[in-house]
């Protein structure tokens, strides 16, 4: 069972700290403080344990450490920065297990730019030794990268010629897209082993800059001065604690206060539940920041994000989740509202990002995903989005009973997808006029007012309800996990692409089909011996 | 070997009829004529065959019959329109002829979408019966799609639930960004095997219209008759003669008369040589219309892309393909006016999209491209795609020898790729103001100026030369070819994307990751238990 949470007194890998506007994370991985077994973790390699511990600080410094403008990412180690995921750790590990690491680690880069686009706070890589691989790859996830030209240290993508494999981390991508590299020179650098070094490698705008090293740590420190300086508009008040989770965890599920995840094991699927708020008054921003990290919007959505990386990593063979809500619809509207009217203050602001982001994390979760709405439901305004965001969404109609769903702002807005979308756009792609039929609508809708406005797949009545889900559920359990994977990922995201979609669809799919191919996995193949005395043999067919 | 020229009085499985401005591609699969032995091809059900006529017919009738405003496809066979692709073919080909099998018909499916957007030939799917599969993936391809409702004929995409594999030929990214159904509904439709009739599938929005089976002739003519009205803009010549293209083919290459493939296939490499046009003078359009399909720029193109589908499906283990160009650079640009000064011309503008789209099929090779510029080259206009489409590009630095490449307008607008750019454009997605300073270059560059100016992206001397190329082929070859498919997916189409590049880059790579996968392909996978009593037994690990 692996665990997501973390703080940083319990970091083995990487050293937090924070004076003024700059912080610095230092990367100083423990080569025996492994996830599995069976590998070290040599040279600043990392697995997924060493990459919880990146995502928990960089999420950390937007709520503990709001006035933090520039974050330099650093290595601890003399000459390395960082060498990138750990081949052994990928050689031996499971199919599944390599496509969510990868997964998890591309979102904590695309949160790295997410900071630095919303939030003001800029990451600056300052690579004091070698960044290969995986390492170069967080490199480019940051805004700006300098080299030490120490007539050694370089920066490389050698997957492709080493290992057989692509850059699972979005490398290719922000090669082209990003740092707009020419294609040609793009395709030689992620060729060459060796990588490239010093004024080549910022010819071909691979780093922002190099110096020598009795001169490296002066010449960023400069830069960093300059960039916290231009970028010191906002001050901002002192941030909040994120403390951890409280969650009863048992074979069956995990049980937080504002999320139940009941597993259902031999049946493949899971019931998700999201409990409202307790309380429909409007809140100003004092009384936010003084709930801090008990403000029902950050900790339920902080609990349902622990919960889709359970669902994910150790519970594969759940097919399909049935996301439902329980509470009051007036309650999740309050919170809309304290949040819609307070947008410019920091910490609103960053509960709506963080919102977005657990959001996507759904979106980009293979499991497929059914809306449950039934009476005492409460998907309203940000909840609604859980529907939004589901494969299918089921409405009970019953006459007899309230059943209803509502809309807020939050809808039309703040929480995007990957796609730079709002997923009421991405839905009604067809039908943009549906938008302001929905803003238009007064109050909530009833089941029939919510089918009629595209919101609902199915509304059965009370007669068929139970037996309609039961056989959805039964039916899409039944079908090919994988075939259902590549179809949600092609559905989920209509219209436009971003840097973020072709990293999780078109990046992602051709690594997955390569972690899949005898000439990476086989046992000849350059994972398996990567190494080894022995060389890889390739079957050299074209596909 | 497969043989990609056929002409209508060969075909096989289609009858095309024209009639004034009305066409009709009708479907009428011989069972027992098939590319491979093993299977039948029952209910229109196709393999590759089938559908190097349908690819035919769609280009012939852009240049033979420019005269044709609607094409109506429909099935010569009663109660089916077609089953598509033969799912004994799949079960039994090999990955890499799967993979190539998908890419040629999605190739064929985006020229039917090219022939409406670019040259006002519409194209209306009439389902007399069934379309299931590649069947209702061929009638989305086309604008409009009218179904019989005779209780019994549906569309469908049964891939996932029967087969466990995607739809492979564009079904899932055209439902939802080219109809732009609802993702739920779309999730609905895509697993359900069965598929929707009649009224359901209008108001999904899955086909246009239904009629009943004794209106269903005289309301999709009514329709058709309309649509040819509106079109009717443009009364257009006679069309040209697509004569079969002379070719010597030995076991060493094919000898065409202005395009030359050499394979190396002990060294998996192949010089692929584009002869320039032997005179330097404009042309007219009657003189064009004249020279027809012997007119150099529809000829070369022709061999061209026979050539690179050779490459594709016959010659899998050939990894990298050296493009080469030998004439006059003055005598490409000649055809470069001709063309650039006529594209109001029918003619002239069929050839500039034809080129276009031969380009297209070079960016899409899942091979490994390096352009070769050396004395007596002519890579100028639209011969400079060719460098602008490879992964790299050698250009002697000779100063003793005339080495010089040349732009024409045609590198600035009428070649475009999947992605909508020019290949100028994406090359220089950083430095747009490099297009202005191309465009502005006074005749053609030496090796030094088009180093500068980033055309190039090695320019070794005649000391480096031979060794340098030698030793960038052994090194290309020696990879993984699939990590090189995969890289070269991801570095070739840097900026927007488009639903062909969609098409080509996430859908296909999922296709191609779930065409490996033993949930489909194993033993006991679905695509390889069809039709046979045993159930497939999945690995319910979601990945």
């Amino acid at each position: 069972m692996i665990n997501f949470e973390t703080s940083p007194d319990r970091y083995r890998h990487w050293k937090l700290s924070v004076q003024g506007a700059v912080a610095t994370l230092g990367m100083d991985v423990q080569e025996d403080v492994t996830i599995a077994e069976g590998y070290k973790l040599k040279l600043n390699s990392y697995d997924l344990g060493v990459d919880i511990e990146l995502a928990d600080a960089v999420q950390r410094l937007r709520f503990e450490h709001p006035e933090v403008r520039v974050v330099v990412v650093t290595s601890l180690k003399p000459r390395i920065f960082c060498a990138g995921a750990n081949i052994y750790m990928l050689g031996t590990s499971s199919h599944a297990f390599k496509v969510n690491f990868c997964k998890f680690t591309n979102e904590t880069r695309c949160a790295i730019e997410d900071a630095a686009t919303n939030s003001n706070q800029h990451y600056i890589a300052a690579l004091n030794g070698t960044a290969s691989g995986g390492g170069y790859e967080l490199a480019i996830a940051c805004e700006e990268i300098y080299l030490v030209d120490d007539g050694n240290s370089a920066v490389s993508l050698p997957e492709v010629p080493l290992l057989g494999v692509l850059p699972g981390t979005g490398g290719l991508t922000r090669l082209v897209d990003k740092r707009k590299i020419r294609r040609d020179r793009a395709d030689v650098f992620s060729t060459l082993a060796e990588g490239l070094k010093g004024k080549r490698a910022k010819d071909w705008k691979l780093i922002d800059g190099t110096f020598p090293t009795s001169k490296f740590q002066e010449a960023v420190n400069a830069r960093v001065q300059e960039l916290a300086d231009e970028s010191n508009g906002q001050q901002q008040s002192k941030g909040i604690t994120l403390n951890p989770l409280e969650v009863e965890a048992t074979q069956d599920g995990r049980e937080y206060k504002y999320v139940s995840l009941r597993l259902y094991n031999d049946k493949r699927y899971a019931d998700l539940t999201v409990r409202g708020p307790e309380t429909d008054s409007r809140m100003s921003t004092e009384e936010i920041e003084g709930l801090g990290d008990s403000f029902w919007a950050l900790q339920a959505y902080r609990e349902l994000d622990d919960a889709l990386l359970h669902l994910r990593i150790n519970h594969l063979e759940i097919g399909v989740v049935c996301l439902r809500t329980e509470g009051d619809i007036d309650n999740v509207l309050a919170i809309d509202e304290s949040l819609e009217e307070n947008t410019d203050h920091w910490l609103v602001s960053e509960i709506m990002f963080y919102m977005a982001r657990v959001l996507r994390r759904l979106d980009l979760t293979a499991k497929s995903f059914f809306s449950i709405i039934e009476p005492g439901s409460c998907f309203a305004g940000n909840l609604l989005e859980l529907a939004m965001a589901s494969d299918r969404v089921f409405m009970l109609n019953d006459p007899n009973r309230i059943v209803e769903v509502a809309k807020s702002a939050m809808n039309f807005g703040a929480l995007l997808m990957s796609n730079g979308l709002t997923r009421m756009q991405s839905r009604f792609l067809a039908e943009p006029g549906k938008l302001d039929e929905i803003w238009g609508h007064e109050g909530p809708f009833n089941t029939k007012a919510a089918d009629k406005a595209g919101l609902v797949t199915f509304a059965p009545d009370e007669l068929d309800w139970e037996d309609e889900i039961r056989v959805a559920l039964e039916e899409r359990t039944s079908l090919s996990p994988d075939a259902l994977t590549g179809m949600e990922a092609s559905l989920r995201f209509a219209g436009p692409e971003t840097m973020e979609t072709k990293i999780f669809g078109r990046l992602t799919a051709w690594q997955n089909w390569i972690f899949q191919r005898p000439n990476a996995v086989g046992q000849q193949g350059a994972l398996s011996n990567y190494g080894k005395p022995t060389k890889p043999q390739f079957d050299f067919k074209r596909t």
